[in-house]
């Protein structure tokens, strides 16, 4: 039987497919179905090679959605996916024709916020699922997602268990000095908190290190999850201490469309000079800052890299500057750092990125080795620091499908899968 | 003749008399009126010893201002202040009394915002008024009671030549990623900027390490203001490189009533969850956040320190956990430190606080001398670091006063007085 893993985004819908037995066996089969409301396509690999799929769910030409939701179906448009919703029912209609029949013997989902109270995967009935729906509040953007992911697989896999695995889990040990905010104690009560977020890839890096550098794992280590999320965790003795994401997205390391850290002060003024409200102010802070408010190119760092355009240079500038400053913020936190480790899209992909950022660093005792860096740490094992350095620098591909599929096993093992 | 400088506040008004001549001559005399709004208090000190003021300025009893502005004046009540108006007025109608009669030439004013225009100290005229009054919007809380200043002393002193020294300008030259926010360019030019405060405090300290540690004044040196508001200034060369403090006197570390850094995602959450609009949540943030929020029992270090509440403790914790962090922040920033400044208040005198923000910061290349910390600095001239560090720490009094009287000096013998 299979084990099925969901990741439902707003604009992406990720998907994995595990044995369920096996110690932390790798995925059969892992896919995406990505550009949800731009130009949507569907993507999957076979772990043994023996099937890709990359099929276009949009009409040819059709590169804007609002557009495409308000024409009729054309006849070739039968697979087309507009949203969450329509990729979910998709995926989940086609899962049998990538398990060769083989039944899903459980179901689990990365949901962004688990609160104060889950510091631990969930089997989800409707305690949890009311719990889960008063969270939203939390992550009015990313939650609902989550939990349309759940009610899809609740209706076509009735009776199968599913488990909840949070993105703040893995942060909800922090002391209180790295949980509160300096705001009324109320506050701290009703759950306004440093939760941070990217738990499931953090969680993954620090039991890779385990092997990879066990020194550090017992020691102070800085993990840079930069993908078109990003943030910072500082692991000690491979627990999470303290994260730059705070209570929302949107705080810490500036992003595709976020800003990360902003004071607050521009909010007030915000809302006194430019009369906006909360929606304007949602819509300014995950939609248009960030790397795309700072170019007017759009947030994509392959392409800021490209450009000759200042603007461009100047918001990778601004990544950069931010990026070492709040490593060396962790690194305070941490009293000093063994290791720096670099996942997600940016930091597993780009050398360049990774090369400005160690070169301001070297007080930290952080140094590269140019050659490992530009093989993305392959000719090293992932290592891309030279070896007289005094603290490590890596580069680990994350997987949050695989820590996921590691939690639905456990949960199976104890036996408490509703069954 | 004298100059006479003046830094108006919500709460306190402090003022100075210098000597017109003499290059960098100290002052003259020295006083505040402290307590504004609660237990008003005339505070004077004449340099050379002769004379001490300690003059309280509300009837025995009267603590709270809301009580005693809705009273008639009470025959005892004749020099009761309760607004930085009539502290202006009191302290101008005074001054020949501390004076001898002597003639003001100058008078120099402490003004938080120069907006992105003012990179130096301005002579007031009109224009100049104009501008500062349009900045009203960026610090709303503070640029009031300077204006204030501005107004009663042109009464007082109608053709004596005003300068407006601000707390802007010394970070003026900061490069574009120490200046901007992660937010669409409009905003940036519009003047949601990096502005960061104390300026006038950081020119000072950058002017007395020039003499004290002159490699560190060449080099990488991060400077604590550490008052009821609090940055950190990492200075390059003697210059401002980058601030804690950002847009508004909100962020960077927290204050006795003041949160500083604080997720925007918070602010989202304030508006949507508990309907506050932008008046409410300037109250909560301005004053009822920080320590003060923290603790439940004010934003006083001093009391916080004396307490055994753990509420108390945790609050003392937060700060010095955002401090070592921010230092690190700031650190990165310049690529390693040379040498740590403490000034201001808490800074000046707290040797508590000094010795567990360097316990943490051994990694920095910081150590400290326990008995120069204990003794304030003052058996090594100011330094608190033992002679083997890497990184020297200091204990430097900062005196924004005197940074006024520098630059009112410099006008007047540029000439450009006005007459």
């Amino acid at each position: 039987m299979s084990l099925l893993t969901l990741n439902a985004g707003s604009s992406s819908l990720k998907f994995a497919l595990f044995p369920d037995d096996g110690d932390d066996a790798p995925a059969l089969l892992s896919g995406m179905i990505e550009g949800l409301g731009t130009r949507a396509r569907l993507l999957v690999t076979h772990t043994n090679g023996t099937q890709r799929v990359d099929e276009p769910l949009a009409p040819a030409g059709d590169t804007d959605s609002h557009e495409a939701r308000g024409r009729a179906p054309s006849a070739g448009a039968r697979s087309m996916v507009n949203d969450t919703d329509e990729a979910l029912a998709l995926v989940l209609a086609r899962l049998p024709e990538w398990t060769a029949g083989e039944a899903i013997r459980a179901i689990g989902h990365r949901v962004v916020h688990g609160g104060i109270r889950y510091t631990a995967p969930a089997l989800i009935d409707d305690r949890v699922l009311a719990d889960l729906n008063a969270l939203t509040a939390l992550a009015p953007l990313h939650q609902p997602f989550n939990l349309r992911a759940i009610a899809a697989a609740q209706r076509r896999f009735p009776g199968v268990p599913q488990v909840a695995c949070f993105d703040t889990a893995f942060h909800r040990g922090h002391a209180f000095v790295h949980d509160a905010f300096a705001l009324p104690r109320e506050l701290h009560e009703a759950g306004v908190r440093r939760y941070g977020f990217h738990g499931l890839s953090y969680e993954f890096i620090a039991g890779q290190l385990r092997a990879l550098d066990p020194a550090a794992h017992q020691g102070r280590v800085v993990v840079a999850h930069l993908g078109s999320g990003a943030s910072l965790c500082a692991l000690h003795e491979g627990r999470s201490l303290a994260s730059s994401m705070g209570f929302s997205a949107l705080d810490g390391l500036p992003m595709g469309t976020r800003p990360g850290q902003l004071d607050a002060g521009v909010l007030l003024w915000l809302m006194t000079e430019r009369q906006m409200d909360a929606a304007a102010l949602t819509d300014l802070l995950y939609r248009r800052s960030g790397l795309a408010g700072l170019s007017g190119m759009g947030g994509d760092m392959r392409t800021l890299q490209a450009s000759t355009e200042p603007a461009a240079r100047e918001a990778v500038d601004y990544f950069i500057a931010r990026l070492r400053e709040q490593i060396g913020a962790m690194a305070a936190a941490l009293g000093g750092i063994d290791a720096l480790v670099f996942t997600a899209g940016i930091g597993e992909h780009d050398p360049i990125i990774r090369a400005r950022t160690i070169a301001g660093l070297g007080f930290l005792g952080l140094a590269l080795d140019d050659e490992a860096n530009a093989g993305h740490g392959r000719t090293h094992g992932g290592r891309i620091s030279p070896p007289h350095a005094t603290a490590r620098v890596w580069v680990i591909p994350t997987s949050e499908e695989q820590v996921i599929a590691r939690h639905l096993r456990a949960v199976l093992d104890r036996g408490d899968d509703g069954h």
